[in-house]
């Protein structure tokens, strides 16, 4: 075996995937060397509690509670306790004291991002996040690097597996939203609080990430529009199905030209999405990024959203190239976000949408509907009137040109407060045309 | 503006994916220079031809035909040109005169790519190679670097644009191989001359880079099996999409292990792919890479595998990585090839076949291929007989369990010189179940 320097790697967390993480370390030691050019040595594993049942089994001399010592004397720190603090605060750490940061906390970036790349920027360190968006799936370093002399002009993510398990599910068997939910829960799929996933807090994390390092702007959480799948229900989905489309969890980070000033918009929602666009095959648990850049063209990454030791594939791909980095010398390339786009407001984005009505089965009816869409400012595309049953129902399904959020959003409230309007069962946003 | 550090590029070759690069060089200098962190100046073009008319209007003082002086004094060389020599010498005076170096150049990469990776780590510079396989697709720097602690199992590539047109307009329209070739040359998706493509070199060349970075083994282009798609009839495609598949040609690297002895196999042909694989969904000219690895699961990378400004997106992304670690100090990563495992023979492959003849159709005939068929080696996992024609002609289509390639190529032999067998009409790998 070639004779290479040692590098100390330190490991915060020891959950699904830092146990995998670590087994990985360990059993793959000198092959990892031989690809990163260094011996990687796992020196400890901080946890909360070192009797913890572990998923894989992990030598007992490794795990220690102090992790502010394990950090002190580290090459390299892989951060996946999860959380806010003291994640926050172990990573500001590690940077100073010269260690180059792995990290799969996408929370934590989504939130303190900025502040963590300053302080890497100012110290040369490495800060590496693979695992935080998509898993398996390499789109940080193809957007950050492969596609750093391109111009992105839009990413749809299909970023979280628990949501698209439960709209897949849910188009594929015709069930509804809260029997599918509690099989997913029964099944793992979904957590035993399932808020996080299905109220798009999750994806909207992650795309705050994406669109961050896509458009080279510091995209703060609050600025993402988030809306879950909670509202979506079997009746929806079958009507996207006699569409043409399927419902799914989107991430949408755009690149909009508002009378020549550029700006950005991102956000997270429950979007039609046309049967015969790449996105909608994608199903189960599996997560995919569409990216469509200037030069590029359309590109789709597609693989394992989530899994223990799936994730720790992305990890240790960023721990071999910070040890490369480490030993070729040089200092961390920094985040770029000097573009810094104004991000727009919900109310000012614009995509098309379709609206689903019941309305009373009278004449005059959709004359009344269609003047009042023409007087909100949204241009209707298509209508399609059916009888929904004898009782005088019928239902008027619209879709419109591509229209802006608040001239939409005020339209639909007219229409719900029209005589003539029974109920709004349905407003979806298209995307991916 | 940011006073950036001013890095000298000098671009040689200036066909349809050369000139995109210098316009867009050109064009995006600001917006490169943010990205980067260094100001990117394009010093000069190298062509044969000053005055040769190119795809985009460029100021006519960059061009040069003294390509070796145009490097000399470059920070960042960019290789367009094509072709093995001067690309090759050319490339080797920019890497020992401290130039970075990217190159789109797959036939030089398949032929030369050791010497150029072992002169680049001498002296610390960095060789990037990402235009070289699939286009606009990231392929290369997720094998690279965010698989880099992952082992690969196995990769499937769809990486020859014109090829995959070829074979979807067949199978979508039951045309003839000759007609669709006629007509992809006349709408310009096939060359003149289509061997490179049509015969399966232009795939091999990437199959050995990709081959090489996957499993850290330099792959001589020689080792690379290579079947074209010239023998492709529609009769087979129908046949195909008759048994669920559709005939694809790929690239396929994989790990393999022969009684404990890791060895790796690279091959190029057409095969039979199931319908239902994610492969199979590629149309037209799009490239796709499908990659199994050991943790990560599967993941498939899509977009377009070719094309001027698409390509140069792909040279860019190079181009400000390399600026990058220009500007952060530190050498080049040099290509890992420290594994080194030994490349089979495609006689030891083993994949399953599907077998198409044409028999007498007179009692007995079954049972005599059959024997013929175990006799060999090869056991038989389906058979479906018919009858073709009044003029007593059956067709016998056998779908065998994995087989050696050598027991499998001497079987056919023994059959096509069987009595009862009439021709044999197909042999086709299956892969991707």
């Amino acid at each position: 075996m070639i004779d290479y320097r040692r590098l100390r790697i330190a490991l915060l967390g020891a959950g699904s995937v830092g146990s995998q993480v670590a087994r990985l370390l360990l059993e793959q030691r000198t092959e990892l060397a031989d690809r990163a050019g260094a011996d990687l040595e796992l020196v400890g594993i901080a946890v909360r509690d070192v009797n913890a049942p572990r998923d894989t089994e992990l030598p007992r001399e490794l795990f220690t509670t102090d992790a502010a010592a394990l950090i002190h004397g580290a090459d390299i720190v892989i951060e996946l306790m999860g959380g806010l603090e003291p994640a926050r605060e172990l990573i500001l750490e590690a940077i100073n004291s010269g260690a180059d940061v792995v990290t799969g906390n996408k929370a934590l970036l989504a939130t303190s991002g900025p502040e963590i790349f300053e302080a890497a920027e100012q110290v040369g360190a490495s800060v590496s996040y693979e695992a935080a968006v998509a898993g398996a799936i390499p789109i940080i370093r193809p957007l950050r690097d492969s596609l750093a002399g391109d111009r992105v002009k839009r990413i749809m993510g299909i970023v979280n597996g628990t949501t698209n398990y439960i709209l897949d599910r849910m188009d594929t068997e015709g069930a509804d939203f809260d029997a599918v939910l509690a099989d997913a829960q029964r099944l793992g799929y979904a957590e035993a609080d399932p808020t996080g996933d299905v109220e798009g807090f999750d994806a909207a994390q992650k795309a705050a990430i994406l669109a961050s390092l896509a458009f080279h702007t510091a995209v703060p959480l609050e600025s993402v529009h988030r809306e879950g799948i909670t509202t979506v229900t079997a009746s929806m989905i079958e009507a996207a199905r006699h569409a043409g489309f399927v419902i799914k969890l989107l991430a949408v980070a755009e690149r909009m030209d508002t009378d020549g000033q550029e700006s950005i918009s991102v956000r997270v929602y429950p979007a039609l999405v046309p049967r015969e666009h790449p996105l909608a095959s994608v199903h189960g648990a599996n997560n995919a990024v569409f990216v469509e850049a200037e030069a590029a063209g359309p590109l789709m990454f597609y693989g394992a959203g989530a899994g223990g030791v799936q994730t720790a594939s992305a990890v240790l791909g960023d721990v071999v190239s910070a040890a490369r980095r480490h030993i070729a010398g040089g200092v961390g390339v920094g985040e770029s976000t000097r573009a810094n786009l104004p991000i727009l407001p919900i109310g000012a984005v614009t995509t098309r949408y379709q609206i689903t009505l019941e309305v009373t089965d009278q004449p005059g009816v959709l004359a009344t509907v269609a003047s009042i869409l023409s007087d909100g400012g949204v241009s209707v595309a298509t209508v399609e009137q059916t009888v929904v049953d004898g009782a005088g129902t019928a239902r008027i399904v619209i879709g419109t040109h591509t229209a802006r959020e608040e001239d939409l959003s005020s339209t639909v409230q007219r229409l719900s407060a029209s005589d003539v309007v029974r109920a709004v069962s349905s407003v979806l946003r298209v995307e991916g045309e």
